[in-house]
């Protein structure tokens, strides 16, 4: 197999072919897991507001006090582009790409031995792309997930804000284990110390009450690029958006729960706790967001999420 | 370069040399900091409590849910002082290795193409050692560290329990880059949620008053190997140990206090947030307790500390 | 006495004469306080959103997962406006009634010996009618209340959501206690656990500062149908309603403060422990709900209140 | 049926037969949940230490302020003893019974017309017995319970302290419901606010580790009967106890865990949110507790319960 | 030196020369810092938003039960102006004043011996000015202040009220030596204990992003006077002002920060613990605000802060 | 008048009489309340346990960084006995003195103009007596006092703790007024934010259940000189004493309760939120431990408070 016919990852200093594409054991993305992240994704191939994912990268790079940092915010979206471009075509016809930024501060120079023992830490930077499992997602795009509320609670912000998107996520690996025990199938979704909903493991959570959407507060949230996007499109479609601490009760007694998140935009929350939200089916508000996404991404998104092709093998 | 002349790695499936020891971008270890782990250090290149190290791995290995493993804990230790056998006569004379086990829940297969894209994970077990830079810690050994409070808390137990030992510790590269915005060579000492004293980034703490120890309740803290070792070498002393929750106010007009951790085993701290304690130098129950486990260790750890030659080139 | 000229209740399996209504000891709502609830009011014998209530009562029992309900919405109307035609004229002219809807999981049959012993549970709902003793409220239509903070804090609502309308109300019994201590008139008004003013043991807070009204969050209140009502009837004044985290200081340095609630509707409170509110008499703004409350429900509601004759005898 | 050959139930002024023993509509207990409670449990149809079940009887109804109570403790024990007397004969062979005493503030008057409007509130008092169906808890004595903590949170001291025995527990019916979700059989083990483990929805919960036993804090926790029990006859075995805060890493990583409650005295938990505690089976210290306690009380308590007969059809 | 020639000080009585105005150590200012203030400041000569600050301390006094106050607003504004009057013409060329008013209960009787130990006590009531030492802010109308958050978090409203302007402020005087730990010419920046913003020891904070400014919710923070005013400006500028629960994540990525205060009105924060905000100067929003506030006042508010001169000696 | 007849005080630099010890208005003590205290009090005229109150100044100073101090321990001591011994004979016959040591920042120059303006701050110390007024406190000798919470809650040690002791205390300034809402005898018992007993506004709560004392722990209580006495006092006499963190709970179902403190060592609390302790009487833990305290002073307490005159006027 030629270059060309691998996938390329681009890391820290020029691209490589991903089956070279590896991470040292002593790099801190693997030892403190001080990594800060983003997953954008393709529509027929091109990226989906991939500056709003950059310069979020650099926000929370920024916060989390990685280090410095060579390339700029042009520069990254540049890379990403001609990764997407060399990557795409290796893929199915049809398959959209996930594409992966990640950035840590480097080694972790004590645990290498010899002259790789001495020198500063300098950033370990990584782009990478997948092919979309649209499959995954489509109890969202047809009967809705069932979101539950694990016992653990969501990391508060005075200890690490989520709105900084990283990857120390131990707790949301326990949290999912936790609502799986209920429903196999259960998205997590996780309150706050106080009780509030804040988001899934791996989406933003909003509810429908009276033609109004609620989101709970920025206060421990990521603010979703999805999130932002779903905010415009309800905009444009005249619906309001109030933005307030939410309990559970809230959700369990609305008219309709969804979450937006990268890999398929917007989900239905029909069951909460195995509780039915609403008649237990999408919801008129849900549908509306939908298909007007659909339209400003130029592609029929539940059409392509539930066409997508079953896998063969167990899927962990 | 020969496999004997090169350190190894304990990877999953067998040994590797170093050289060879990477982690795919797709480990959960990397993508989640969903990574459980241990350190343990040699004395006289024999392995310091490591039946205790490998317990604990168990313990947060069984607790973080992160799946199924064939290795079991005599094999696992077995597994390690081979590890040591063959890596320990590769470093210079006299020096001490750090041996480090982790483990993950292996390979995320949606971020991966193809046939690999298929299957369970299996969890990523790994195990390398390097050589111990004591000369990193003359500090604690001499004059005392400085312990400094930054303003991010720690993570309480019903998000993420400390007791684990976990790798996912953004918070903590955080809460280090503003301690040493007071103080470059500061310990970060963090405070829980209440205001109580936790433990540093690295290391158990305790303070003596009146001839008593103090620990904070182990509510939020590692339950540390040195920890541990450091009770029974006080209580082997007649000294009596008291655990509570304790304030800043209890560390900075405590007459001595010190931290306890694998790679020096004690180490004194002398100031905190800029204040001296005690009388701004190291005291007589930690000198106590330091001849008392260079004795159980066969090792004057402090001498071995403050003769472990400096290092060329800067260190970050 | 015929059952015509005795108060009718239902319960659960139809209507039987007030004085054979009885609860078991094995119910539920005896040996839990498991029940929800409701009180709906009459204007001129009437009930007064009857509906309001009938939706709450609903979401109240799917949220606290209390059983199957065989009777739905429609029906729980038509039953409790059966009710009110039969109960209303047995009492004395100009008297309006309280009616009371709870629900209960039914008997723990663990409690009963022999084969009642045996079966599932199955909901004891009720609706019951009182005479309203509008003479109880006269002190919030005249001078105002007083209204008490007691040392007991509010249920949070990731223990019991108070978004709920239960009868686990202990918690509200001994705060009363503590409040009637400082003054046996008082209203007792509850801080949340973080200081948050939230309700009374009886009804929904409001305040008024500039001409705009302010209410607590619904984080930890309940979703009171006269509040609600209360904001439409603002609304319609085109008086601005904000609702945000409010604390003593608010409250203590309000120009009005009020509070609103099934049996009398809103009254004015004019001091908080123990220090006039503005200028200690019921305000402007206060003044202008209860005209247009009493327009819309075409009742004098003060004057209703003040005229109901004083009762004889000690009342507890 | 003569009343001898019915059981008696006292209420209030004295003895009544069962079938007549109601609680009115209008009772604070059912209105609010205002009830204190005590479950005292035969063996051999003498009652368990019923004089501690009344102290605390006592104490809860004095620290809820329900009002003045005619009965002192002697009359309570005595009526307690006379009605077991009476209805122990009542119940087929070889069967216990539980004893169950509550107390509200009496009849909310407000919501009774006429008179009955008028005067004080009295409380009311009530006894009864029913048979205690061991079978139940067979669980705990064969293989050992699965406890799983549900999202609710116990409520908090400052809001209702855990240590009055009390009746105002939806948040219990919740919770149960909760963590039935994740398995039918689970018995809840609830958090605090902090994380801290509390206690079951019925039961202390206590963990061992190293031939040590550990119990919650007093400070979220009933102080149970037969936690006290439990401790008492640790100490006479020689067993360590020690009370401090605990999180779910102590009791899943712990030795052996156990629950004390009035029905079955003690009974092993073996896993937690689905991870087995130790090997998964009941332990050591469980045993030897569980025989010191069978010889306390004249009855191997595990025979009893396990040989107890299972009923005929479904019970919910 | 005759009177005309000195200060006078308004203190409970009448004016006294400031040579003579002391505060006993009986005072239950000093006793236990139970006092409310006010700070004004002239432009030109004439008190800023005087009545403003009268009517806060007015309703901190009240707030805080300091007692009977003889003296009414509108005195207290005449007064202040007298004192304005008398001691203006005695400050340089060009300084402005700074006025301070002051409230305690009066004296603690019981440190008092004798005929003075007798009586009630009295509110102690103090009016004082100083010239502004404008030069010590230069740094906020210039390059702009560093914002450094301490460990040490605000008090919280359940505790005492932030609304409420008191001078029991120890907590803040310990802050403020951790944040100078960090930066010597740094300002305070309070946490509360969620980890929420709230304000500086001595300024309201607020941040700007897409051209919106935010400002902490007034949970806990002081309702500035100059606060007021910054929101009054924007209004009248077309900028969207929008409250809500701010974390340092925010303020971090913000694009533009700055202070309201007396003294110099507002300035900029373009570093917060040790990161830009922005590009690290001054922002256009700040920029607007700034030219607003000085033509409302009639003077160029960061020429006279910058064009004030250094003074002599050191400062601390 | 001569020095001879007037009282001296401590201030700064020396001794003045007490007619001429004022504080300034610009000193941080009255300007921030950033003062640390101490209370001494005499038995026989000979200070009591004075060198564990200039200890404990001395860790409170450090602690609030409140500067560099001239003055040593041993120097503090004999300045302290030095005014005893001339103030003391100033005193009427078998009159106590209580004797106050607080030191402060010194002055906030920016309040004050001219050359007084410049300069760094330097430490404000003051020592003074007053005669105690032991008929302040018969009640707590005799039929002991009635301790209520306010709503009001204690300053957590994350914000400023209370191991420190310190004069910010305006919260207890409110606290009080609201207990004396219930009882205008009330002594104010405070609560943390978590609802445990803290402290009343003036000593140390203790509680006695089946012979064993129970103290707060000392996470948020003063360390009071009178405490240690208390627990040095019951050691002596072979009593228990257990620190955990209480409850109302245990306080309102406690044997006996009673606070400690310098001016008269111990008082009986037999009433808490209106419920009596116990029987309602001091208790026989208080008598001993009464009874061993006037021993060890020489002075039979209760007496010397019992028979202490009455004084004339009102007293606030």
């Amino acid at each position: 197999m030629t270059g060309k016919e691998e996938r390329i990852v681009y890391l820290t200093d020029g691209f490589v072919p991903e089956s070279q594409a590896h991470i040292s054991i002593a790099d801190a993305g693997i030892v403190m897991g001080a990594t800060v992240t983003e997953m954008t994704r393709t529509f027929r191939r091109k990226p989906y507001r991939l500056r709003d994912h950059v310069e979020r990268l650099y926000r929370s790079f920024k916060y989390a006090r990685l280090g410095q940092l060579e390339i700029g915010r042009e520069e990254m979206v540049a890379l990403t582009e001609k990764l997407i471009e060399h990557n795409a075509p290796l893929e199915s016809d049809g398959v959209e790409l996930g594409v992966v930024h990640f950035i840590t501060p480097g080694l972790f120079r004590n645990y290498l031995g010899g002259a790789a023992g001495v020198g500063k830490m300098t950033p370990t930077v990584c782009i990478h792309s997948f092919p979309l499992r649209l499959n995954l997602f489509r109890r969202g795009l047809a009967e809705g997930f069932h979101a539950v509320t694990p016992p653990t609670r969501h990391i508060p912000p005075q200890c690490l804000d989520p709105k900084l998107k990283y990857r120390s996520r131990l707790h949301w690996w326990i949290a999912d284990r936790e609502a799986k025990a209920v429903d196999p199938a259960a998205v997590t979704l996780l309150l706050d110390l106080e009780g509030n909903i804040t988001e899934t493991s791996g989406a933003n959570f909003m509810l429908v009450r009276d033609g109004v959407i609620y989101s709970p507060t920025t206060r421990n949230i990521l603010l979703g690029v999805s999130r932002k996007a779903a905010l415009e499109i309800a905009a444009g479609l005249g619906i309001t958006v109030v933005e307030k601490d939410l309990q559970l009760y809230d959700a369990i007694t609305a008219d309709e729960a969804f979450v937006t998140t990268t890999p398929f935009c917007i989900g239905a929350v029909t069951r909460i706790n195995g509780l039915p939200v609403g008649d237990g089916t999408p919801g008129p508000v849900f549908e509306k967001l939908l298909a007007a996404w659909s339209e400003e991404v130029g592609v029929d998104i539940r059409k392509q999420v539930l066409e997508f092709p079953e896998e063969q093998g167990e899927i962990d």
